[in-house]
Order: C-alpha cells, then structure tokens, then sequence
C-alpha cells in the first residue's frame, strides 16, 4: 500500500516535522487525545497535507512509532479459530515477526520505550490502542476484568520478547519458537479466558 | 556490613576505576569467567585493594550493577516454605522490592540493561548468576528442564516489571500488589514445577 507507513516520496524536512509533532501530541494526548488537526497545527501544515503523506490517523502513529509491522494486518491470524486457542495463535504470531526481518525494528521499538517518559508513553498507546483493545473487543470478555487481562498478557508478551530479543538470556534466547509457543500459550490463555483468582482490584 | 555495595569512603577515583574496570570484564567474560585480578589489571590496582573496597566477587558485581537490593538476602524469604507456593511468595517479594525506595533504583537498572548489547549482558548475567541460578539450586528440579523453568520465569517477571513501572501499561500499573500476586502467581509456580507441554528443546 502507496505511503502506508511513510516510505512514499515526498520533502523529507515536511514529513519529518509532521512525525516530529505527531510524536508530542500523541505522548502528550495519548493515541485516543490527539487529532489531525493538532499534530497539523504542529508541524505547521495542512491538515490534509498530514492525511497525503500519512493516511488515517491509525496509519500515522504507525509511521511515528517506527513499527514494524500494522497489527491490523496480523490480528485477524490471531483471533479467527478456537478461541480455545487464542494464546497459542497470539504466542506464535508474535515471535513470528520478532523472529522475522521486522525483528531489528521490533527491538529498536521495544529499546525506545524505555529510555524515558516520554517514550514510554508512546509505547504503552501502541500497546494499548493497536494491540490489546482489538484483542480484547474480539474475544467476549467482561469488560470489568478485561483491561487487567489484556495488561497481563502484555506483561508476559513483552517479557518473553525482552529475554529473547534483546537481554539474550538462554535457553528462551536460542529454543526454537514452538517450544515457547507450548509452554507460554497457556499462560496468554489463562490470562484471556481463564479464571483469575484474585480478579480485578 | 561496612562497604558492602561500596558506600565506604574511599578515593573516589580508584573506586570509580574499579567499578569501570568492573563492568567491562563483567560484559565481556561474564560472571563466572571474570577474575578479581583481571579487573584489578583493567583499575590499574591491586587485587587486595579490590578486595578491600568491594569485599567478594558477588558483592563487587552487585556494586558495578548498581543493584538496589542484594538477593541473597531476599532469596531466604522467597525459597523456605511450601514448595508449592513459590511462585506466590517470588511475585510478592519482587513486587516488594519496585515498591520500596529500592524502586527507583530497579527502574534505573531495568532501563540500561535495554540500552546496549554492552549493559544488556551485564543485566543478562545478573539475572542468571545472582537470581536464577539460586532458586534452581533450592527447587529439586530436573536438571535439563531446569534451565527452560529459570528463564521462563525471568520473562514474566521482567515484563511484568516494565509494564507496572516502566511502561506504566494500566491497570497493572496501579492495581494492587495482592491482585497480580493471585494472578501472576500461578504462571510462575507453572514455570518453575508445573508441566511443560514443549519440553526443553
């Protein structure tokens, strides 16, 4: 897709201002807080310039953040079949793309978000809002307790990711992906669908 | 213990030598491999005053990763007891820790072990060396799935950490520490004596 992530054409100083201050508002604002117009008014350009360049907002916080990968793209893979299932699904699809070329960009992702405030910001809105809502309005869970259970998940996720991607730490560094897959699936199921005993606070 | 983390006074630049000295051969040998004589080398000093300041080679590890706590005094409280409650008891006691005034300082150590391939081996060795590798000893764990068990509870633990106080992901961030003890609890005890389905690969 032309420009989906910000690769097509354009004056390199215009596009990187325009991500420049699309970075601040959504740090400021949060994902759900920040518009167009704001992120615009920042760069000092057109709104519909932003649109050109970037696409919908969603499209834009993509391009901010240098993600790797749309998980739009990748979530039905995920959500469709035996929801049963739905842990092992999202364990696999997860270190397929840490374990594929977006991998380096996924730990540049993953290394940023803890280098300040500020960038911590910005990862926890691509969690929140790319990731765990999408999830989480698929499967039919108590809205009471699902909040607690999509940050668990990411708990483990960004864990697992941590260990084997970035701290290296062995036998999960080296092991191939399905023996993870086996061993944390159900703890991403628990956490999804499972009892959880203390419940939310 | 007088100059156990290295607060005692002392010259300020032949400390701060060592510790330098300290992290490099740490990175680039690794705990076990690392000799207080070849730091002592790398400072410039003698092998006595090393010893002098820092006392063992465990506490000189923990001076040079400005580690908040030292685990062999926590360990005691998290491995006696029932055995089926070890993971309940790891999660309350680490949590414990990001919650005190040590806090801050865990963020710190967190956050550099994330910086570079450099401190995220420092960090990699301190989890094995001063964490893991103490509780596999106390649990009478098969020895080859051992390893697999270790760092699979390193992953939820560490991610758990980053979300509640690096990344600040909501509600595990403000929940009760009591709430993720019951719900995170589980994983870990799973990890540490439960069945896994992959096996060790």
């Amino acid at each position: 897709m032309a420009g989906r992530t910000g690769r097509r054409a354009g004056k390199p100083d215009t596009r990187e201002s325009i991500l420049a201050a699309a970075r601040t508002v959504f740090a400021e604002r949060g994902f759900d807080g920040a518009s167009i117009r704001a992120i615009a008014a920042g760069a000092g350009v057109d709104p519909a310039l932003v649109h050109h360049y970037f696409g919908t907002k969603d499209q834009l916080f993509l391009a901010a953040m240098n993600s790797p990968v749309d998980p739009r793209e990748l979530l039905p893979q995920v959500l469709d079949g035996d929801p049963g299932e739905v842990g092992t699904r999202l364990v696999r699809t997860f270190l397929g793309i840490w374990d594929s070329p977006a991998g380096s960009a996924a730990v540049a992702l993953l290394r940023s978000g803890l280098t300040n405030e500020w960038t911590a910001r910005l990862l926890r809105e691509f969690l929140t809002t790319q990731v765990i809502r999408r999830v989480l309005q698929h499967l039919d869970l108590d809205p009471v307790e699902a909040p607690l259970r999509g940050s668990l998940v990411a708990s483990q996720m960004i864990g697992l990711a941590m260990m084997r991607y970035v701290i290296r730490l062995e036998p999960v560094a080296s092991v191939p992906a399905e023996t993870l897959v086996g061993t944390v699936g159900p703890t991403v199921q628990r956490y999804l669908t499972g009892d959880l005993p203390a419940g939310p606070a």
